[in-house]
């Protein structure tokens, strides 16, 4: 060969090592295994789709971030998120699915942000949706804080709290003191975590928003207390708002429903700052933040709209769901040195055959371990003894078993054979159902 | 809204419905199973790579299919098979990897195929490889043959043949005949099968080749045997040629091996017609046929390849893989009917709450499952009980759990509940243990 092309991948992507990736698949397992357990269903929808779909909610910042299809006959693009997709699907499937429908999807989507360490232009979306047909009940939105919760609690993050909000509370509180682009307060608000009160209030202000108002509002947001006495301030205060009524009776419910559910009260607590930027939530909002390190951000968000699929069809499809962005969680969990621990073995027996002749019987052992479900890999390769070891303990198996000729000739499947423990380091003779 | 965009996905792609996606994620899961059984690594490439990465092989009918990405800096399009970025993972992460590496990919490719019944253009790639650092064992050849054989075992398809060949037999019988472009040669009588002797004899003598040779070589294509028949008539050609005996030893070896492994014989076999098209393959070749669907093709082909990423890098990396396209393969069985038995249920359990003041209970009980590793889902919705049930007999759910306020009044988990088994259609009175 004369010319070599480097080989690399394009920024912006995640690329792992296997053992990286196997503890990456841990992580994908267990959420699935949650989403499963709860009754919700597989989907797998295209990665491309028709331009007009994806856009028909139309631009805004996503879709000058789009990967594009040279085509010249039907635009088409990369999906940005799993809800769209959803949304679609749901309008055109909407015959052939039962209501309310509960799915998950763990999936690629595109966008192209801007070249940054810790932002990904592919990247890893772990969503669940539960879909109403005409209404559906608040009891799923404190459902989900219990499934966030089972997510976080077997990912052995046990110091996390999940923070709701309703955004009837705050449209109705926005209302209340006439404000009229809510959605641009919403996101000023949404940042007081991240910015701090000062700026928050500046950035109010220049809304044309008064000050009295503005301090208003601040303290409204910035209230804490435990999930009762939150309620008992927001339903103590004068606030005569049919929306802010209705958001505050929802969330009373959600917390009532996840008090069923004995999620730790340390797991989850209402706060009134969450607004989630997004303008499609109407209801319950979520925000997940771990503990020790908040400079993550988010690691779980999501909410409850009224209308899925308006774009699609003339359902009215109301719908809550959340979504984790595994990527960007996995790079911050590697760069905090948190993913070294949990040690993925692809291989449990490395079968060791010390010459061609013990091949058969060593092929025999190997069928023995797998049909107890074991993961089981033979060292084909020959050569020397030690380049062997070597090669079983690089790849983390925890057992060498040993196959010479003299356990070759024998071929009884349940003799005594050498076996090389990689965790103590001994070697010792064992039957393979002693092992 | 005012204007609905009609829901749709491009021509060309599938997306399954609830029921259809799980038996699709069946398949993965088992194929997955019987991969990691045998010690193969998962890996995750981008779906999107580098055009000159993708391309460093240069043109041919795939470049012409590919999908670009619009892009004005780095040229950049999605992958179109499994194997070249393997090549370039391979040969960018050499130093980070134990050889053999042995690994997995099940993901999805793209390829703008003509839009025609049971093409895609998404499509998944269900691939395994062996890679070897400047040699690798033949036995890992006759390991992939087990691998294949388990793999439709557990698909519940026992009538299936892995058809094996040497691609040295076929290159050292044409060079024994002074045939030039072999390449060629192999294309026209690797379809023999399908349009049969007359057709092949007419393409080869319009290569210019004698007819005498034609006649031998179609004989020997077409010489049919057990394996050791197949051996002993290669043996006593009196073929004097050094790549032809190589490959005689090769496919004996690989056969010896097979044998070690108790593959059942009337799965496999040696077909000297095999020769895969694509030109990279340089010993082994399989091809897999499903006897009672012979118009399905090849479901599982592959071959070993004495070196996997020249065009990236100057190490010698010869290796051994398959490839099994699922969706195609999903496809015609769906055409034919065979996917309709094994109806998956994401739910086993329907828990129905017969009112707001069961939900505690309701809940309770569901969480009881849970823990013992079941899906259960909490109808929520409230309303009428045969609507209720109508769900839960829709989504597949073997019982439905029905908890009235007599049951949640008393709280017991112990207590008996009552249970309606949509199998045998009786209800009764169990204790959740007992269930």
């Amino acid at each position: 060969m004369e010319n070599i092309v480097k080989p690399s991948i394009l920024p912006g992507f995640m690329e792992l090592l296997p053992a990286e990736q196997a503890e990456f698949n841990n992580i994908i397992d267990t959420i699935k295994a949650v989403y499963e357990s709860y009754g919700f269903i597989s989907i797998d929808t295209p990665v491309i789709e028709k331009a007009e779909v994806l856009f028909a909610k139309g631009g805004g910042e996503t879709e000058k971030q789009i990967y594009k299809i040279e085509n010249d006959k039907t635009p088409q693009a990369l999906r940005f998120d799993l809800t769209v997709p959803l949304a679609r699907y749901v309008a055109q499937h909407y015959s052939d699915l039962d209501f309310p429908f509960r799915r998950y999807q763990i999936s690629k989507v595109y966008r192209g942000e801007r070249n940054q360490k810790g932002r990904f232009r592919e990247f890893y979306q772990s969503d669940i949706d539960i879909i109403g047909n005409g209404s559906l009940s608040i009891a799923n939105d404190a459902e989900l804080v219990k499934i966030i919760s089972e997510i976080f609690e077997r990912l052995n993050f046990s110091d996390f709290v999940i923070r709701i909000n309703n955004r009837k509370v705050l449209n109705g509180l926005f209302d209340f003191y006439n404000i009229e682009d809510k959605t641009l307060v919403l996101r000023v608000i949404d940042k007081i975590e991240k910015v701090g009160r000062e700026a928050v209030c500046k950035e109010l202000s220049e809304l044309g928003i008064q000050v009295q108002t503005i301090e208003s509002i601040i303290d409204f947001i910035t209230f804490k207390g435990e999930v009762d006495a939150v309620i008992s301030y927001l339903k103590g205060l004068d606030i005569k708002n049919e929306t802010y009524s209705l958001g505050v009776y929802e969330l009373e419910q959600v917390c009532k429903h996840i008090g069923y559910y004995k999620v730790n009260t340390k797991n989850f607590r209402i706060d009134l700052s969450i607004a989630r930027g997004l303008d499609y939530y109407t209801g319950t909002v979520y925000e997940t933040f771990l503990n020790d390190y908040p400079e993550i951000g988010s690691v779980c968000s999501g909410g409850r709209y009224d209308n899925l699929a308006e774009y699609y069809t003339k359902q009215q499809l109301p719908g809550v769901g959340i979504s984790i962005g595994l990527t960007r969680l996995f790079y911050q969990l590697e760069q905090l040195g948190l993913t070294r621990g949990a040690k993925a073995c692809s291989v449990e027996y490395m079968i060791l055959p010390m010459e061609e002749s013990c091949m058969e019987f060593a092929l025999k052992v190997a069928e023995r371990f797998r049909c107890k479900g074991k993961k089981v890999q033979v060292y084909f390769e020959g050569g020397k003894f030690k380049r062997m070891l070597n090669y079983a303990n690089k790849l983390n198996a925890p057992y060498a078993v040993i196959i010479g000729s003299e356990e070759a000739e024998n071929q009884q499947i349940t003799q005594q054979i050498t076996v090389k423990d990689f965790v103590t380091g001994e070697q010792k003779k064992l039957s393979i159902d002693e092992l």
